[in-house]
């Protein structure tokens, strides 16, 4: 698709940290890729008379920036979302998520993960990574919605059909698209035995995929790890192996300084899940520190039942003001950075540094167009204060993912909503009726 | 004006504490106050058949719910909004939002506070708590958007206006107001004197009106009361009398225990900010604690440039999901506990216990219906969480205050908000340069 956007302000996110460049601007996209980045109206001009049958979008004073990167997530738990909330840890999986969980299908999964696919492109999430079972059925759901993906399929000690079943059938699957990789995902190092961890490894480099885990989520998880292995998590993952190569840890919040030093040191991509960290009071990640000390740090969202949507705004205000307020630090996260993390940095941890995340000529066209027309717009001081501090998912007026619009005046268009709905009401209806 | 909605689930907020009641229904507005609440169908249909003129309006299965209560704002410093943000709480004020601050004419705060007043509509909030320089300028802005208010004129001991000039306009402009109320609002012990808390009592059982101020917000304020007066801030103000008579208490983040008891004995209400508190690193409101005790907890957004916006459904979940995390209690301030933070309770600290903040046959008719289109009202388990940990300000399609209809399928119908934004960005422009 060739498309030209006018009429914007572009949010590049390309600038060095603290020093963020905005400008009213044009952008042109051909194929999958920004073909044109300008301020400069004759050469927009220029670009446009050349592309004749370009669809022509005006941005109404709006803002045109990078789609968002949420590098964790459980797609399919929407079905679970609100069914359990408020209630302890352990009561809530074990009497509530895991009973529901054994009774879905694959089509359940799929309905779940297109509703979540919904969501995050309606509110200008362009990539996800996601964790779960069944990532085969979940490729289908994104495939679909048009969104990019890293789907890990998940595994632990009691349930290893990924090796088997999964895994395989996701990566010939993935094989054919230009938007959706395959990655690997045990649990956590309290649910996977040693073994098993190598036996991931060992798969990771066989389809040369990446792999994402759970790293010291809860102090309970801290303390099993120590029984059991006279380490931290980190420290425990660190002596197999699994934090090279780019691992994604999800949560980090239990940390050590020798853990924060080793995660640097490995170059492991940290996924800061604030909102689900603090709704299951699982505790609060030194994420300022990681950040300062040279540790790349994203923004997920984790899954629907412990948060309860799948909002990257939300999640960003979270990310910089639960660090705000533990530091009592006002300056901590500030907002360019915060914007980094759920751009820029996302796009690192997702293997694609440089190439989404940002808008600049050449990178593959994840763009979100956000109305500027809510009052919390105005006035206008700070662009990228107002995008971090005040954005909301319904702002998203346009979402262009690998060059395809799939948001259109605030409308997706590759889902009917209605009857996603009532997929997924039966879905949980019939679930109910089993337990 | 005669309304009557159908096809609604209704959330009326009457239950008891851990008892949320939900219905499809019915309610009817005669007035200003609500006539009809119904689950009976033909009960409806009597009572619209009865009243031939009734506006229909249908919820399309939306949420019908009381509209929010915003129990601390400073509206006007809409015009500071993302002015000055990640900075150190002394910088902030003194190079940046105070010398800002002494620029603004009453055109200015009336500019500032409909945009306030706009946003708060827009996103559900019938009901507002504001504390400022100028209140007679507020009252118009709040006059005309249509909303409720407690407003209160603001002093300290360098600023004694509002005892000449600002307190008696607002009271007599008042007067012929069914939606406007006056109140007083010394700024903090550490700002006034006792003689002008003494002052701002004597003026506040003249006029028969309300009072609040700001209690023990940051550490500073609680050492320097400390050191002036050998006391907690709450143990100082409660010396002098302050505590007595409905007060609303803004922040109250660090609090002794006995400081926690004397706010239950003398029934202050407390306004807990906690994005506010948050993004300017105060410190975390012990409002779990509070609440369980038997404090009137209510939500309030603080002013614009502390937060950034006045989206109470985000303040809302920060109110929980801060106490679950500081708490380690994933079961702190659960849904419905929240949900009745932001309406009931909101209610009963600006004087209207239980003809606010409910849907119930002869309540005043300040209603929001919620619309369930998007993703993540689905599938529906449990209405009280979905709204609770879900709901977003855009999802807000119609709002009644005082009987009407000031928001009409997501459109302010009081307000031009183009023409008030470039008035708003006028304003900034003419105060930045005289700085």
């Amino acid at each position: 698709m060739t498309l030209f956007f006018r009429n914007c302000k572009v949010l590049p996110m390309t600038a060095a940290a603290g020093e963020p460049n905005c400008f009213d601007g044009y952008v042109g996209v051909e194929g999958r890729r920004i073909a044109l980045v300008t301020a400069d109206a004759a050469a927009a001009e220029a670009w446009r008379a050349a592309h004749a049958g370009a669809r022509e979008i005006d941005g109404r004073g709006g803002i045109l920036m990078p789609g968002l990167v949420n590098t964790h997530c459980h797609m399919a738990m929407t079905l679970q979302r609100s069914y359990a909330d408020d209630m302890a840890l352990m009561e809530w999986l074990n009497d509530h998520i895991w009973p529901f969980e054994a009774r879905q299908t694959d089509d359940d999964i799929r309905v779940g993960a297109l509703l979540g696919a919904a969501e995050m492109l309606l509110g200008g999430v362009t990539s996800v990574v996601d964790m779960y079972w069944s990532e085969a059925a979940v490729f289908d759901a994104v495939d679909r919605a048009g969104m990019r993906a890293l789907l890990c399929a998940s595994y632990l000690d009691t349930r290893l059909e990924a090796f088997e079943s999964d895994l395989p059938a996701l990566v010939e699957k993935c094989e054919g698209s230009s938007r959706i990789r395959a990655g690997l995902a045990p649990h956590a190092a309290y649910t996977c035995s040693a073994e098993n961890l190598r036996r991931g490894m060992e798969a990771c480099r066989r389809y040369g995929i990446p792999m994402t885990t759970h790293i010291a989520e809860t102090l309970d998880e801290v303390r099993m790890i120590r029984e059991r292995y006279g380490a931290t998590p980190v420290e425990y993952l660190d002596s197999l192996g699994v934090l090279d190569g780019g691992l994604i840890a999800a949560h980090c919040v239990h940390l050590t300084d020798g853990d924060r030093r080793i995660l640097r040191e490995r170059g492991v991509h940290v996924a800061h899940c604030p909102t689900s960290n603090m709704k299951i009071a699982s505790g609060v990640a030194p994420i300022e520190r990681l950040r300062t000390e040279g540790v790349n740090c994203t923004v997920g969202t984790d899954g629907p039942s412990s948060n309860n949507d799948l909002d990257m705004w939300e999640e960003m205000r979270n990310a910089s003001f639960l660090q705000k307020v533990t530091t009592m630090d006002p300056c901590a996260v500030p907002a360019y950075e915060l914007l980094r993390m759920a751009t820029v940095c996302g796009a690192a941890a997702i293997g694609h540094a440089g190439e989404l995340g940002v808008v600049k000529e050449g990178a593959l066209a994840d763009l979100v167009l956000l109305s500027t027309q809510r009052p919390y717009y105005h006035p206008q001081h700070d662009v990228v204060a107002n995008v971090a501090y005040c954005a909301k998912a319904a702002d998203v007026d346009t979402v262009v993912v690998d060059g395809e619009v799939v948001v259109d005046g605030g409308r997706l268009s590759t889902v009917d909503l209605p009857s996603l709905y009532a997929r997924a009401g039966a879905a949980v209806r019939r679930i109910a009726g089993e337990l």
